[in-house]
């Protein structure tokens, strides 16, 4: 039996379905490892010793690469100083400046540990400033796991869902309907950066729906969120949509801006303020002060090192390189959303089998890709490993088209 | 200008209110510090360089004292393997079987990062297993700061707390009243271990109360959550109400079991797996390594030492001699709850005029205590720290004393 196979029995034993969430491995192929021992870089081990060109980045908050030395060396510093104290280090001071100032729309920062902590301030913040209920919603949109947005229903009342309101992504004419049913109760709009739904292709906003969102809230006095928990960090420093010209009233940031240090923020606009000293929301751990000097460094190596460029070519030398072998081994597939975020489907592929098989394929070269989730590009990917995990995509295409055959 | 003073006109600028939540100084005394920069076992060191012998202990989470030597060590160990993975790693299975063979009532362990997961786990996991709604809570406990929760009712709609109905804690009749209400409805019973609301003396469960509840979720399949996040690694390991011979079906815990470290955990029992199986709950680092592998050693340390019962006598030690000083200069205080959770209030002080006056005049002689709060021992605390922090009370007294003359 393999060490995988074993840690699995024993932790079926004391683990409700074996884990909770999104890294239980029952939604991968089967082959896929459960555990992981170890991480450098953008490699991966699992228990079984099995290394990995990683592509998931621990499903997103390796931004950097695992282990990068300037985030650990600010971190250690932090750590032998004092974490977890009777209150904030000054390091949250530091951090919520440069939070503000990178962060376009940003006038105020709050920090968390869950991206779901950061959706909830920003939903609660909105219905504080406004005073009103309805929050506009896109169908299929993952916004955390709470009972207000987790996507099974098992375990939730309807009234936790009471005053979600839905619209389809892209489509203003649907936004404006359920902006017409919230009437006079509309506290805001909640929307991510580009649709990054499970298992179905990714797509950026149009500037036009983009802009028409930021045009409702300012006509109706709703708050515009912007859900940057799994794009922060990677497609724009300032928030993922100024180059759409659209600036949100709050967001909700996580994932990749401590590195891997648990760690959530959200951002405001002035008008905002009042609301968000006004509620209650805290953690025992949220003035955690070594997650915060891990983040600080995050941020600025992140800027020093042009690091969301560099994510953006290696995803598109990796789209590009995936496309030719495709094509070449006579297999349709779509790459979606933004390259350092990539989705790879196949044609005609509804119910994933050939994505499976062939993420399957390459896992056993070497490469971990997933088949059904977008997957994330690091810092840590250079130029060689894109090469050599192409290397093992080419024999994965290769041996999925004999299997054709 | 103290640089504590400098700080806080610079977080007034960059977070709401200067911070959120729990830790947010303007909850206690003039005088008292919003920043901290360094901590080591008991002690602790504002940004001004004050040192305090600390009973806060970081509102419960520092249990063994800060930087406890072999919890970093295992802490650092898992750091070098990797910390937020693509998964989990071995670790998981180990913290998970140590939790479920520690405490009495688990057949299974989930862990998240915050109290408040753990709490929202616990009750989403009876709604899912009873297929009802309601849910029981005492008047004026804190069980975290979700919607459904938190303490402020700003920002929060009145379907959040549609389901809830409550109860006088330590009162049965007012139970059997809030369950009629619920019906056949009700899912759970939420409940702390002892009553520790804000600015009010602590109240330690009556046996019969708590196996009245036990008695009531059994006859009406109702799910008994113990909220185990406070108290939770300084009562009993097993389980706060083992000396009670009540366990309960679910529990939630957090604070105390990393030291320190951001963790939280649910505990339930067989009939419970099922449902906590087929809820969809995560977190993005909820499978992070280092925490855990902080955790169990954490875990092993209190048992192997005997922590509790040190801080105990050391909580003793403290309330013994805080009463004689109390009396020897004529004030009328009350101390309730355990002594490793002191609760220190004063007689006709309904303000707690006298207990920050109190509390300053301490803080000013180097002992960081709460007036309104539940304070905390460690295993750190030495017999010796205890003396030199009564040696400062009685200052702190005597100046009480003269002011009042």
């Amino acid at each position: 039996m393999s060490v995988d196979a074993a840690l699995r029995e024993r932790a079926a034993r004391v683990i409700p379905g074996g884990l909770w969430g999104h890294m239980r491995a029952q939604g991968l192929p089967a082959g896929y490892p459960q555990f992981f021992t170890r991480a450098e870089g953008c490699r991966l081990w699992d228990a079984d010793g099995r290394e990995f060109i990683d592509f998931m980045c621990s499903w997103g908050p390796i931004v950097l690469g695992h282990h990068d030395p300037d985030v650990e060396a600010a971190a250690d510093a932090q750590r032998r100083a004092g974490d977890t104290l009777n209150g904030p280090a000054p390091v949250l001071v530091e951090l919520a400046e440069a939070f503000t100032a990178m962060v376009a729309h940003a006038d105020w920062t709050i920090f968390a540990k869950n991206g779901t902590d950061a959706t909830t301030i920003c939903v609660t913040t909105a219905r504080a400033a406004t005073r009103r209920r309805k929050l506009l919603v896109a169908r299929g949109a993952y916004h955390g796991a709470a009972p207000w947005c987790t996507p099974s229903l098992l375990g939730v009342t309807a009234e936790d869902r009471a005053h979600l309101l839905h619209f389809q992504y892209n489509d203003l004419a649907s936004v404006e309907q359920a902006a017409a049913l919230a009437g006079d109760d509309l506290a805001g709009v909640l929307v991510a950066p580009f649709r990054h739904d499970y298992g179905i292709d990714q797509e950026l906003p149009a500037r036009e729906f983009a802009q028409d969102l930021r045009a409702l809230c300012d006509r109706t006095g709703a708050a515009l969120i912007l859900d940057e928990v799994r794009a922060g960090g990677r497609i724009d420093l300032a928030g993922s949509w100024e180059s759409l010209g659209v600036r949100p009233d709050l967001a909700a940031w996580s994932k990749a801006i401590a590195n891997g240090h648990a760690l959530a923020a959200v951002t405001g606009s002035e008008r905002l303020r009042e609301a968000a000293a006004s509620i209650f929301v805290t953690g025992s751990f949220w003035c955690g002060a070594v997650a915060m000097a891990a983040a600080l460094t995050t941020l600025r190596k992140l800027q020093a090192v042009d690091g969301i460029a560099h994510m953006q070519a290696m995803g598109q030398r990796l789209r590009d390189g995936l496309a030719q072998q495709a094509a070449s081994h006579g297999f349709g597939i779509r790459q979606s959303g933004p390259p350092q975020m990539p989705m790879l489907l196949f044609d005609d592929d509804a119910e994933a089998v050939l994505g499976s098989a062939f993420c399957t394929l390459a896992l056993e070269q070497g490469v971990y890709l997933h088949p059904k989730h977008n997957m994330f590009l690091s810092v840590a990917h250079r130029p060689q490993d894109i090469d050599l995990a192409l290397h093992a995509t080419g024999r994965a295409f290769a041996a999925l088209a004999a299997g054709r055959r």
